[in-house]
C-alpha cells in the first residue's frame, strides 16, 4: 500500500500517519520528495487492505498495490482452473456452448428446443425457472415445476443443466435439481447469496453486474471461493453505458483482462449483452476469437410468443447456422467446439 | 404501445403484426406513412406491457407509452405520499436528517454519535449491522448484536432507527428491531428481497442501484408496493460513471425527475455518492436546494479508525456545522429542518 | 414523428399541438386512447426533424421515427459503399490492415516500421504528424515535417498513408500529403472540420468520439457526406465507461449495429480502445470475427522510448504474429487479408 | 511518479526499469516488498509526466503523483482567481447569472429577451451565433450577423456578452464582437482552438465535454493558460451517462471537486445538463447551494418556435421566478446575486 501525502504536508501530519500505520501492524518505508512525501506500507495482507488511511489528515491518496482478491487471482494460482461438470469441461481447449430459452415455459417446448440445440452441438442446457424481472407485472418463471422439467430433459439428453438462483430458498431448490447454479447480474453483489452458493460446493456460474468492473467481478468470485469452493465460472454479459442501440454494451476486452488476472474460466452471453437477435452471431464469433471459454445463447422455437426475451432469442435453425460459423472461428484459433 | 414497422415493410408483415396484436387482446389503430407504417396498440395494461412484439418480422421498434410502473406513479396517485415513522414524517415540509456511522462498532460509540447528531438536529438514526462489502475480507458488521445496540440507543434518544437488510433472514431480524428497513443499492434489483420487504408492511427506504435509471428505481418501488405496502421512501446515492474524482456521481437531477414522476418521498445520501468527506457539505446543501425530502449522512466520532467508510464520514462537529448551513438553505426555499 | 400527450391532457392543449404541427406544414394523424392522445405527424423530412414540439404544453414525449441521418443510412443506400484508395479497397471482402507508430518521430524510424508492417501484410500506413494530446506538455507531433516523411515512405512502399487533421489549417496540409484524412475521436463533433473535410473530396476516416453513440457517429458522417463526399470510412475506437482496466471500452457491438444501419465501411482501432499492448491481439481477432472491414494498429520498433502511446504499441514481431492469426480468423469467416 | 513492478518481477527487469528512469534524468528511490518492488521516481516535472514507462517489461502500473496540470491547479496558485469582464466579476462573492436564448434568431427577439432577463437581475447575456448541431440539417446559427445583434444589444443594456467560437475563423470574429469567448463542450478537446483562444488574451468560458473528467477539463484549461491567458472560467454542463430522463447528467459534485483542485471560477449550465425546462429551477438552486460562481440559463420568449433548444428554455417570467428563489438561496450561504 502506498500513502501519498498532500504537497507540503506538515511534518506532524506525516508522523501521525506513520504512527497509525505502525499501530496497525505494518512496516513503514518513507520517501520524501521535493513537494510530497510518500509513505510505503509493507506487510499488508488481503484482510488489512481496507484500513481507512484516507481519512487521516494530510493524506491525498491511498494506493493499494496488492490486488484486493487473492484466491481468484492468477498471481496466487498461475494455472488455468478447469471446472468439470459431467462430461463438459469449462476452461479447456474445447469451448462450452450453452443454449436454451430464457424461461422454461413448458415441458414439450423445453424438450424440443433442447434436442434441437444438442443436435447442433450445444453441450450445456440453460433456462430460467426463477426469473428476476424489472417489472413485477412480468412473468416470473415456473419455479420448482420448471426445475423438474429441466432435470427431466437434462437426463434425457445427457447434457448438464444450468439455471439461476435468486435467493437462499431458490438456491436450495436449484442445488437439488441443477448441475450448475447461476448467479445473475442483478445479484452479483448479493453477498449472502454468494456465500451460500459457495457453501453448496457446486459449480457456480457468476454473471458480471451491469455496473461492475472486472475487479468487482473477481471480488464477488472471491466471496464464493473464500467458502472453499473453487468451481467458479465467470460470465461477461454486457455493462451499462450511454449507448442505447444495444441493451447493454458487451465488454469484449473483459475476456483478455480476466484471462490476465484470473485463472477462472470466462464465458460470454451475447444474448443479454445485445438484446437484439440480429447482433448475436457477430458477437458470438467475436467472443470466440477474443478467447472466451464458451457462450451462453438464448434459443426459442417461437420467439414471437416467448414469455421473456423473445426479441433476443435465436430460432433453432439460426442457432445451427451460428454453430457452423463458430466451429470455423474456433478452429482458426486452435480450439474446438 | 406503438409499433413502428421498418421502412417499406411488406403488407404481409404488417398483417402478421396486426394479427398478433389482436390475438393478444388489444385494439389496433393503423397509420400508414409514405415510408413506414405505424401500428398503435390500444387497451394495454401494465401486466401486458412486456409482450415481445419486437421479435415479429418487419418490426423496427416498439415504443411503450404507458409507464411500466403504476402504484409508484404520480399519474396514478397525484398527491405526495407522506411516510410517518414515530414523530418523523418523510415527504412533509420538514426535512428528515438521518445520521450515524456506517457500521455499528460498539454500544458506547453508537450512543455517543447518536446523542451528538441528535443534539445537532438529526431526527433519524442510521447505522449498519449487516454490511454488504465488496471484499469478503472487509468487516461484515456486528449482526443481531448491532441491531440490539441500535434499538437500545433508539429508545434512549426517542429517534427512529433505520438499518439495512440484505437477505430474507436478516430482513426478519431487522424488521424485529428497526423502525425503517433499508434496501441497499446492491440489492435494489434483488426482487425476492423487495417482495418480502413489501410483505412486512413496514416503512422501506429503497436506495437506487449504481446502474439503475430513475425508471428502474420506480420499478423496484413497484415491487414493494405491489405487495400492498405504500410506505416506500426512495434514496438517490450516486450512479456509476467514468468520473473517478468521486466514488459515484450524485445524480442531483434525480430529485426533480422523481418528484415529477412519483408521489413517494425522495432522500439523498451524499456520503456514499461522494465517498470523500470534504464534498459532503456542498452536496448536502445542493440536495436540499434541489428539493429533496431529507438527507442520510455518515457521522463517526473517530473516522481514522472506523471499520468502514471512514474516509467519507463527518466528525460530529462537522455535522453540527453542516446542520447550521442546512437550516438556512431549507428556510430559503420555504422548508425547515 | 409521433407526439405523445400527457395522460388526460385537456382538449385545448391537443388542439394547440395540432395547430403547431399543421402550421409547420405537416399532416396530422390523431389517435385518442383512454388515457392519452397520440398525434402522428406525417410528411416530416430530415431538415424538419428538429422542430421543438417538446416545448408545447401537454406534450409528454416526441418520438422521431425517421432516422436523423439520410445519406449515411442503409435505408437510403442499401448496397455497401466501397472506398478505393490506390490499390486498397475499404468495404470489400479483403480486410484493410493499417499499421504504424502513434507519432512520426523521424524518417528512419518511420521507414523501418513501415517496411516491417508491410512485410507482415499491412496494406495501409498510419502515423500522426499533428497530435491532439490531453496535456499541453506532451509531444505535439512533427507537423509538416512529419507529413513529408510519411509521403516519402508512402511512395517508397507503395502503400497509401493516413494521418490526422485537427483544424482547417492542418487539414489543408494533410490533404496535400496524405491519401486518407483522419478525423480523430476528439474532433468527431468539430462540425466545421467535418464540413471542410467533406469539401476536400478525399477519403475521410472518421473516428467515433468517446461519448458518441453510433447514431451520433452517423450524424457526423452525414456532415461530411452532405458536402457531396461519400468517401467516408467509420472507425470504432472505444467509448468511455466506468471500467478502468482498459483505457476505453471497445464497443464490439458497434460493428453489427453500424453494418445494419449504414452502408459505409467500418474499421476498428484496438490500440486506442484498450490502451495496453497485451490486449490488442484478442481484440483484433474479435473485431475481425465480428465483421469489421479492417484494423488500425499501433506498431513501434521501440515502444519503451516512444514519444506517445508506447504502452499500447506492438513490436513489429508481435504485429507479424498477430497478422498470422488474423489471416486465419478472416479465412474462417470467408474473408481474406 | 511511482512504478509498481509485477509480483516477483525478475531482477533483470527491475534493473532495466531503473536504467530507463535514470536515463530520462530522474532519481530512483527503490522499495522492495515481499512480493513486489516499487520504484519511486523523483524529480519529475509536468513536461516529463508522460514517459511511457508502462511499456517496460515487468511493469504492472505507473502511478503519477504529480497532477498533470500546473497553472490551473490550486496547489500552484492557492488563491481564487477572479475574472473581471466590464462590471462583472466571476469568482467573487456575487454570483454571475448569464441568460439568453440558445441561438440569436433576430434583433427584436434578442433585445426583448435581453431586456427581460436584465430586469430580473441577469448580469451577462448569452446567445449563439455559430451553433454546433448534431445534425447538418439543423439551424446552424446566424453567423456574423448574429454577433452584430449581440454587440448592439450588449451595448444598449450595458451587459457583457458571451458567445461560442467553433473554429479559428469564428474565433477571430467572436473575439471582435464578444466580451467572453465560449468554447463549447464538443470542442473542449479541440486543442488548436484552445491554444488560439488562449492567444486572444480575452476571457474564455470553457465548457466541460460530455466524456471529460474534471481532470480532463483542467488539462484543457491548462492549454489556454499555457498561452499566457489566465482569464479562464470553467463550466459544468452535464456528462453522458446511462440515465435518459435528462439529456445529460449534471455532475453537481464537480463544483466542490473543482473548487478543491483549481483556483478558477466555476459556472453551471443547468439548461444543457437537463434538457427539460421543468428541471431547471431545481438544478439552478442546487448549483448555487453547492457553491458555484454563477449560472448560464437559456431563456426564450417563445420556446414553442425556438430554432434550437426550445424544450429546455425558460420563459422570461419563469426566469424571473427563478431569480427570486436564487437570491434567497444565495443569501442563505452568504453570497448574493
Amino acid at each position: 500500500m502506498i500513502i501519498v501525502m498532500r504537497a507540503h504536508a506538515p511534518e506532524e501530519q506525516i508522523q501521525n500517519v506513520i504512527k497509525h500505520v505502525e499501530d496497525a501492524g505494518f512496516e513503514v518505508h518513507l520517501s520524501r520528495g521535493v513537494e510530497r512525501t510518500i509513505i510505503g506500507v509493507k506487510g499488508v495482507s488481503h484482510d488489512a487492505l481496507t484500513q481507512p488511511f484516507e481519512s487521516l489528515k494530510g493524506v491525498d491518496e491511498v494506493i493499494r498495490v496488492l490486488k484486493p482478491y487473492k484466491l481468484a487471482s492468477r498471481e496466487f494460482h498461475p494455472d488455468n482452473t478447469q471446472v468439470k461438470v459431467k462430461d463438459v469441461i469449462f476452461g479447456g481447449n474445447t469451448l462450452v456452448i450453452g443454449a436454451g430459452p430464457c424461461s422454461i415455459e413448458g415441458e414439450d417446448m423445453y424438450r424440443d428446443i433442447s434436442q434441437a440445440v444438442k443436435a447442433s452441438g450445444a453441450t450445456l442446457l440453460r433456462g430460467g425457472a426463477f426469473k428476476p424481472r424489472s417489472s413485477p407485472y412480468s412473468f416470473q418463471g415456473m419455479g420448482e415445476e420448471g426445475l423438474k422439467i429441466m432435470r427431466a430433459v437434462g437426463n434425457e439428453t445427457g447434457l448438464p443443466i444450468q439455471t439461476e438462483a435468486t435467493n437462499p430458498r431458490s438456491l436450495q431448490l436449484v442445488a437439488k435439481y441443477a448441475d450448475i447454479i447461476q448467479i445473475g447480474a442483478r445479484n452479483m453483489q448479493n453477498y449472502d447469496l454468494l456465500k451460500e452458493a459457495g457453501q453448496t460446493g457446486m459449480p457456480i456460474l457468476l454473471k458480471r453486474g451491469m455496473a461492475a468492473s472486472t475487479k468487482d467481478l473477481l471480488l464477488s468470485a472471491e466471496y464464493i471461493m473464500s467458502e472453499g469452493n473453487d468451481q467458479v465460472i465467470l460470465c461477461e454479459r454486457g455493462i451499462r453505458t450511454f449507448e442505447t442501440a444495444t441493451r447493454n454494451t458487451l465488454d469484449i476486452s473483459a475476456i483478455p483482462v480476466l484471462k490476465e488476472n484470473t485463472h477462472l474460466p470466462v464465458m460470454v452471453d451475447p444474448s443479454h449483452a445485445s438484446g437484439h437477435m440480429q447482433y448475436i452471431q457477430a458477437l458470438s464469433l467475436a467472443a470466440i476469437a477474443g478467447g472466451c471459454d464458451g457462450l451462453l445463447i438464448e434459443v426459442h422455437n417461437n420467439p414471437e410468443i416467448a414469455k421473456s426475451d423473445g426479441e433476443q432469442s435465436l430460432l433453432p435453425e439460426q442457432f445451427a447456422d451460428l454453430m457452423e460459423q463458430a466451429k470455423k472461428v474456433a478452429a482458426a484459433i486452435g480450439r474446438d467446439i
